[in-house]
């Protein structure tokens, strides 16, 4: 992931000093990758995902943003003072959730990836939900339940994208794997600012 | 899932008074099963997978089991007052891990089933853990990073295993999604216990 890949985004902020800091060492982050069995292969088959995925990043989006849309007990995390959903701030989120799916297939797991893991996590929380769009919302934190439940739609949905570039079964199914164990470590991570840090 | 199936596996109560009660209502259980996409055919390909895995199930477990054993961070949750593994609480987990399986797959997703994912989830936290087989642990609980990571191998290893009967790609394909939204699922349920009600 190299700095000239980073466009400019409204609050996206990896590698800036804003930064939450993540708490995380790098033993326990070796450890985690351990767990969810991340290898070098898994590494070679992101970067061949993100050739795969860079031209299809706005239809995932209609996929994830359409099955938000679709689900009320969703959509309200995006509602903004009156109660209903605000355009400003899910057109915001998703220039950013767009440079996500960038920056998960050319992970390098270095400081900044790991800081700005904690970032996300904590604007999933009171602690910075809303903050960064300045937004006024009835829904102060993405519940705990959903942020883990959601591996799956994340996951789930995007094989048949990995599936259009014409690659063999077996290289779909080396993304599709790389992909879920990198998102399952995302996830993992983002769950820290939700508990005591005995617990995590 | 009939009672009848249920073998007697020291300390497995499910459907017995002793269980802790799911603080989950029926509508936030729909609304968490909508969110991992699991549906009618998900839990037709789990009754297949049922048929697939009944006779594999202590090969499954000893990948499980080979894997937390090679990594010292894992097998430390298992160790005794001495520090080292304890080879009868090992033993004892296994065998309710091996009904978990059957579980899984017969799964009824009725009040009894969710009070058990509750009682499951305690017995992860220091509420319950080392009390149903009586130990003493230098390990109080599982930390929830792990809970979360374990995702990824109790999901992607289950899939050699689905292959191994002679069905069609697209049918160990439709058991092994469905696999991966039940785990997920249950997951999810299990963290309830390590975060303050309001932001689970
Ligand atoms: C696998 C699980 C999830 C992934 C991968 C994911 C991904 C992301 C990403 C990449 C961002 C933008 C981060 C940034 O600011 O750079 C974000 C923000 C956000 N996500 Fe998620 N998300 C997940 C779960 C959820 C769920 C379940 C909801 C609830 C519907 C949700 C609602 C939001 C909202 C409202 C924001 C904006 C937060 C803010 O105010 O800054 N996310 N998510
Ligand atoms: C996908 C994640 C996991 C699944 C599906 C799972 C499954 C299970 C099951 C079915 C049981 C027995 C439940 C019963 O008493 O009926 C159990 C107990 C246990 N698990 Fe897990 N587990 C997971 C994660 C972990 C992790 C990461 C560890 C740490 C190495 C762990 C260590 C233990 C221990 C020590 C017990 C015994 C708890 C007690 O004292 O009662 N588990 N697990």
């Amino acid at each position: 992931m190299t700095q000239t890949t980073r466009p400019s985004i409204p609050g996206y902020t990896l590698g800036t000093p804003e930064v939450a800091t993540s708490p995380i060492t790098d033993a326990e982050f070796a450890l985690l990758k351990q767990t969810v069995l991340l290898g070098d292969d898994d590494v070679r088959y992101l970067r061949m995902a993100g050739e795969v995925l860079s031209d299809q990043i706005e239809a995932i989006l209609d996929v994830w943003y359409g099955f938000v849309g679709s689900n009320a007990h969703l959509v309200h995390y995006f509602s903004g003072a009156d109660g209903k959903p605000d355009a400003r701030y899910l057109g915001a989120v998703r220039q950013r959730f767009a440079q996500w799916i960038r920056d998960t297939c050319a992970a390098n797991y270095d400081r900044a990836w790991l800081d700005y893991q904690h970032e996300i996590g904590l604007r999933h929380t009171s602690a910075k939900k809303n903050r960064t769009d300045g937004l006024v919302s009835p829904a102060p934190h993405i519940h705990l339940r959903y942020l883990i439940a959601f591996i799956v739609p994340i996951t789930a949905t995007i094989k048949p994208f990995l599936s259009k570039k014409g690659h063999s079964a077996a290289d779909v199914d080396g993304m599709y794997t790389a992909w879920f164990k990198a998102v399952t470590l995302q996830i993992t991570l983002w769950s820290e600012p939700y508990v005591a840090p005995s617990a995590f």
